[in-house]
């Protein structure tokens, strides 16, 4: 169904192309900025590093002649004025900071591509009605100080007291001592909540840091929402024994708890599987068993467990299902078992109208695509919360993310720079 | 069955008792030494805490007219010239290093036993034909620098030149560095070896380490053989992705191998659980895995197996069990599996005679006992290649050991080292 309801569709068969050349040099300039050795790179928030990469897109910013605001958390605006300058603005952006050792991909190729749309509408002198905005928010990854989408959850008007007041970094390095010394005072965060009328959407593009795309062939990605996670920690408790010394039948053995818990954990999800069923994913991620050596019977175990979805109901049933296994297992065995809930989410539905606009797009230009939820976290989930929020994914070589590995074809990056380019234009001329 | 085939049956019914004030205030001196919070003793062998708790033995055996002699690597010897001090000695003993946080019970048990039983056949002036010899060896546990019985396996002949020159501690420091600050030269431990023509027998008294002797409401166990292990590391290497975007079919979770491995370790050493079937025990004591985060699905899994048994063949068969399943729930889940030996040991069985005698001692007195073998490892085990060795075992308390709470009631101690000095005292007199 490729429908044509808009009065602009004759000049977007004219539309521009972005300088793709142009687009991978930025984001190679900003995947200079932290690289180690193999290829990783590390800029975690309010690292020397990632204050170096808002420089070099400061300057960026600067040279296509935009309007930039810094918020007081330090998320970056860069504003395009288009010819209504107090129309609601079309935001587009991402995130520059990266967990330890990732790679050049997750995040910047959607700060980059949103510069690289914005620029060439401006050059092109591309009417457009509403203000565009490039937008960088500050410490989307959660590597450093442990919670994620920091600055732009902030600009959705969450303030975060306990998370900011709290979090400490491996370091040791408390986020208000360096929020301090950066001249950042936590009551200059109350005020960064941006006014939802000054809105009209919030664009992302960015890797899919999933397989999906790759496996079925499609370089587009169009998403529908967000699967937010359930996160507890299971801790099994059974008894230290001597691993010699103690029969088969008279261990308490926290370890073979857990294992029937992990083994349930994935059966369980398997059978959820179906997009009919909501599409649960669950891991146990982290284990850590005491005393831990090879001639004692596991004591302890301390398991972490993620249970996905866009489905709430699926998430919760998923997540309720794997908790009364737990409490199963133990009381079999004989152990004991406790649940510590770490974050409990709901899951963010993205705008239809905003993904039907790409969609016409990709239609026109006969762009595959497949219309995919995301199972990792993004800005746009907090934007969502405000404003109407859209993503584009584009393909992750091998689904390798948060990994030096992460990679995508340049022409997947700048293929989806231009349908971001194009959605941008269409939002900025069209009433929702 | 009670037989009374030895000439001295009836000096013995006018057996003197051990001192078991005296035992357990020496059981309590030692047990001071390296004494830190809730009740933990570390004693790491050759750490100013061990050499301490050495020197006090030396004083105790002094006390007790003992002729002292230490060799090259710190094993003590306290000997008692029997009435023909050129016959072979009975030696007894146990060790007095400790694991970190460990108790005051493994080790000093046997030693402060052997120093009682001997003091006490001195003091009253029992007739002894063979000399005799409380002996204490040096680095029993693997704590410090990760091999066992340091000491008596010098004494029965081994060198371990491979280990003594690598081994490290925690803190880095070498052994070979530890060796020379004590002025023990590699060449110094070749000389070692105990000429086996010099010795008639080696008893051990022990704590149990472990939960049967309680179960069963027995104050002594005798023990038949020394169950030995075979220690590898399982390796699954799967793929670290992210858990939120990889759907549940296309993981190569190494973590949910491990599980299905975990579980069948312990459902196959049940199999072999019982004493006809060589009863096997087999844990997976530790686990490491990587990356070991919340939000992705693990790629790499290695696991450290421990399988034990007084039966090499049932040890052999389960381990190659557990290997051959090991590989193929890597192969049906698409993973890699490696598996590297650690330790391949086999089982000692100890001598049946000293067992019998020790035994009729037990009958004769009413005491019940138990014929078990040992799932841990001993000095008697080293000792036993070069000569009879025997050993007696007393309860601990809820079978633990090498933990703060190790406790073994006051009278199983001077029970275990009434049956000891009654044992050396046959041994001494009569031919085996």
């Amino acid at each position: 169904m490729i429908a044509r309801p808009y009065a602009l569709a004759s000049h977007i068969d004219v539309t521009p192309a972005i300088n793709q050349r142009r687009l991978l040099r930025d984001l190679n300039a900003i995947g200079r900025i932290g690289l180690g050795d193999q290829g990783a790179v590390t800029r975690l928030v309010f690292s020397i590093k990632e204050l170096r990469s808002r420089q070099v897109l400061i300057h960026l910013m600067r040279q296509a002649d935009l309007k930039i605001h810094i918020d007081g958390i330090g998320n970056i605006f860069g504003r395009f004025d288009g010819s209504d300058p107090k129309a609601p603005a079309v935001l587009a952006g991402s995130h520059l900071d990266t967990v330890i050792h990732g790679g050049k991909y997750d995040g910047p190729v959607g700060v980059i591509g949103a510069l690289e749309a914005i620029r060439t509408i401006s050059e092109n002198k591309i009417p457009v009605r509403s203000p565009l905005e490039v937008v960088c928010f500050i410490g989307e990854e959660s590597s450093r100080f442990g919670f994620s989408t920091l600055g732009s959850s902030l600009v959705a008007g969450e303030v975060h007291s306990n998370d900011l007041a709290n979090a400490v970094d491996a370091q040791g390095t408390k986020l208000a001592d360096v929020l301090a010394s950066l001249g950042i005072a936590p009551k200059h965060l109350r005020g960064l909540c941006r006014d939802p009328k000054t809105l009209k959407a919030y664009l992302e593009l960015h890797i899919e840091q999933g397989p999906i795309l790759e496996a079925i062939g499609k370089r587009i990605g169009l998403v529908t929402s967000i699967a937010a996670p359930s996160r507890f920690k299971v801790i099994f408790t059974g008894r230290a024994d001597h691993s010699g010394t103690t029969p088969m039948e008279m261990r308490k053995d926290a370890l073979v708890a857990s294992a029937q818990f992990i083994e349930y954990v994935e059966k369980i999800c398997r059978q959820f599987s179906s997009m009919a069923k909501g599409r649960v994913v669950g891991t146990v991620g982290a284990i850590k068993i005491e005393p831990g050596v090879i001639n004692a019977v596991p004591g302890r175990a301390e398991l972490a467990v993620d249970i996905r979805s866009t489905s709430a109901k699926s998430k919760n049933l998923v997540a309720r299902l794997v908790k009364q296994r737990a409490q199963a297992i133990a009381g079999k065995r004989g152990v004991n078992v406790d649940m510590l809930t770490i974050r409990e989410e709901n899951p963010v539905p993205l705008d239809k109208r905003l993904l039907g606009l790409t969609r016409e797009i990709c239609d026109r230009k006969q762009v595959g695509y497949e219309i995919m939820p995301s199972g990792a976290g993004h800005d746009a989930m907090q934007m969502a919360k405000i404003t109407r929020a859209g993503m584009i994914f584009i393909p992750s070589q091998r689904g390798i993310s948060h990994n030096p590995l992460e990679w995508s074809d340049p022409d997947d990056i700048g293929l989806g720079t231009q349908l971001l380019m194009e959605t941008i234009i269409r939002v900025a001329n069209e009433k929702l």
